[in-house]
């Protein structure tokens, strides 16, 4: 008996790892599955679809590409297709899947013009998202009017590097209407004013709106101090184009009637999950139509999802959130990496931890949230109190001091931390990672304000800002 | 029944608070005091006894008003004695207290040569700790030889500057020793190279020996990069002075024969708990001499303890620490001013977490630790596994990268996190703090690596260094 469970163990059938999408989510699992065989001595075979050209880059960098920080998209690849190659898996770029059978387990797909079909044991997908194009930004033949372009893929960085090759020249572009008012749009605000651009912001809400207000409020004035044309509360009704031949974008009419003029446009609108493959397949999507994987990273039988084509588990609420950020991408391509040849890794969830600058104009402002903000904690039943502190990042009497406004926001009946956000200069935004292990540990507002942090003069006031405005929340909760 | 216990509640009689020592953990304790008096209508005196002419003040922005950081000592008092006074304490500057009567509840001291005697129903002592002063830094009339002197008191700070005033002139300063390598140690060997002196650091064991061996090392690389020249593993045999009217240091001599120039020589060999007065008077005193308040602060019916004149409670192991930190003086401080009136507060210990810099001779290098170092761990019954893990402090690609090392440390057994140290360049240390709070909450290597921390290109990497590191410790528990 224990001979043949020994035999059993030996046993090892080849297994067919075929992964949809060659970014982080797709490749951290195919190389985490490709170590985790390799340790068990399983054989594995691992086969990668990517309908473009690009694999594993960092699309959080294009921004900083496009300002002149990072001098190739090259740079932002963090590893190239030949890298992947020589580690032993099966990529074919070019290769667009077009439908999963989740009986006979089989992907057909497109490569340069002829269809193909693969087999596998395990499908990851990992599909990533799609930038959001409102129909006004196409052009009658369906495309995108020229000088209009979101921020996504590396081929959107060389378009927009190329369309600001000639800025600061005369006849060169000279003034940008960037349209939403997240993390991407303030992004590109940053990138366009260094490069020399004008920058009107046009967004449907506020700006930084996964901020409370009040510390929105401080980003938008600091916007405006930077020489930012901000539109709050406002739409985009169509373009205006130059018309004739090289027919391009000249300009924005916003819902009021105004007229902004634009040599170029962003589209920074948000992205959506990129699950029509599997939607088609009948697998179950979320309310924002993304996947949803389970703590294991598994949808159905034999399929596996992981990346901004999900939406995730919130870790406070227990809900699913759309939160397309590489974090996700890779902790759960991991995971899902490590459970295709039978693991027991689990994701832990998302904090909905974010984190930008805007540097540009004379301003440094860093912002950064993790939890809940005051509508969602309230939206999730929480009896939330929240406050606001201003103080200095470093002690007072260093050169290098400069404001933090710190928002911390508790559930009054149980005193759990639900929240913080972050807004001010240099040295500000990272510390909200001591905000999101303290939620990640389910602690309360008085474990912030009593936890034994770092403190220096060059680094932090002796009660750090975090724990001031931690400590004003617990005095009143 | 009901009308008597009423009556009594409404009773208040005058609470006579004595606080000895009128730095942060004194008037955190005073100030806390007189809030909570307020807002329960109680009725309160207090008085505050300091034996200098000082109160309030940042010991750690000594060594950057020597660096030339911060234009006057003033600028490091957080609250004048004025302030202290308006708000209603009997601040009585240049009051040593001598003897404690805990029987009658009195204390002695005396000021401007005369003796004095209060009564008190609550005793606060915050004697703070004194730096140590080795028999070779003598004169022969007991002081200090000219030259020779510690940073700790503003006095000793006026001191410095003055001594520094001539630095880089013909004739001024410009051989400096450092005896000590731990914070204060490396903090003056800046502040020294800051100010065009030479500095030779020479310490009996490692510099910063509060982290392991490894990251040791880096710093004492970086340290030598820096132009410091560095002696580890030597002590101090004697001084060798000019002699003559005017007689003043002109060097050392270490216990290997070396005969070291100096102009200057700064001790910062530690300190030690300031308290004679409590132990004279029968108060217990822990391993290190210090007082051993209990959560709520107390050390005996009627007489409370807070700042550096305590060991405290380590969070991870229980045991009591000698961790003179202004972050605990404030804590604990806070507490006691809670607690003296009747409050429930309770100090949550402390963790080890501490940070530094050194940033002169073209180099910049930051340290921070928090937890356990790999001694400790193993002391405290910890099956420790430990790693060291190079990364950058943002995405690889952008302008401002730096390389940071970060060790973490964790229980074999539990798979608990047990500490993190960091050494990187700028933008390294202050990470510390996830860490730290990831302590706090007694959570895993694993939950450090899974947890959703702060990313972007500006800010960090996609996984964190300090996530990398903990990925990789956990692959190994």
């Amino acid at each position: 008996m224990l001979g043949q469970l020994a035999a059993h163990a030996r046993w090892s059938p080849l297994t067919r790892i075929l992964v949809v999408g060659a970014d982080a989510a797709g490749m951290s699992a195919a190389h985490t599955a490709l170590r985790a065989a390799d340790a068990a001595g399983r054989d594995v075979e691992i086969t990668v679809l990517e309908a473009t050209g690009h694999t594993s880059y960092s699309a959080c960098g294009i921004p900083y590409w496009i300002a002149g920080d990072v001098p190739s998209g090259d740079d932002l690849v963090a590893r190239t297709a030949a890298e992947h190659r020589s580690a032993g898996i099966d990529l074919r770029l070019g290769a667009r899947a077009v439908a999963v059978d989740t009986e006979r387990r089989r992907v057909r797909f497109e490569q340069d013009g002829t269809a193909g079909e693969a087999e596998y044991d395990e499908l990851v997908l990992a599909t990533g998202a799609a930038p959001i194009i409102p129909d006004w930004a196409r052009a009658a033949d369906g495309g995108l009017v020229d000088g209009v372009h979101p921020v996504k893929s590396l081929d959107d960085g060389e378009l927009w590097t190329g369309l600001l090759e000639r800025a600061g020249e005369v006849g060169g572009p000279s003034r940008a209407v960037v349209v939403g008012g997240g993390y991407i749009g303030v992004e590109m605000a940053e990138a366009l004013i260094r490069r020399g651009l004008s920058a009107t912001l046009v967004t449907r809400g506020r700006v930084m709106s996964s901020l409370d207000e009040d510390l929105g409020a401080e980003i938008e004035d600091a916007l405006v101090a930077a020489g930012v044309d901000l539109r709050t509360g406002r739409t985009i009704d169509g373009l205006e184009t130059t018309g004739g031949p090289g027919d391009r974008v000249s300009g924005v009419v916003t819902d009021t009637g105004e007229r902004l003029g634009a040599d170029v446009v962003v589209l920074a609108i948000g992205v959506e999950p990129a699950t029509r493959l599997g939607g088609e397949a009948g697998l179950p999507l979320g309310e924002a139509g993304g996947y949803l994987p389970d703590p294991a990273g598994r949808i159905a039988p034999g399929i596996w999802a992981a990346g901004d084509c999900c939406e995730v588990e919130h870790r406070l609420t227990g809900r699913r959130a759309f939160l397309p950020l590489g974090t996700h991408a890779n902790k759960l391509g991991r995971v899902v990496g490590d459970n295709l040849l039978g693991g027991d890794r689990r994701f832990g969830g998302a904090l909905g931890t974010a984190i930008t600058r805007f540097v540009a104009g004379g301003v440094h402002l860093e912002i950064a949230r993790t939890g809940l903000s005051s509508d969602q904690a309230a939206e999730a039943g929480y009896d939330v109190a929240a406050l606001v502190t201003t103080g200095t990042t470093i002690s007072g009497y260093m050169p290098e001091a400069e404001v933090i406004h710190t928002k911390v926001l508790g559930d009054r009946a149980t005193r759990r931390l639900l929240g913080v956000q972050i807004v001010g200069g240099p040295g500000s935004a990272k510390r909200v990672d001591a905000a999101a292990a303290a939620l990640w540990g389910g602690l309360t507002v008085d474990d912030l304000a009593g936890m034994d942090l770092a403190y220096a003069p060059p680094f932090a006031t002796v009660w750090d800002a975090l724990q001031i405005a931690a400590r004003r929340l617990a005095d009143r909760l």
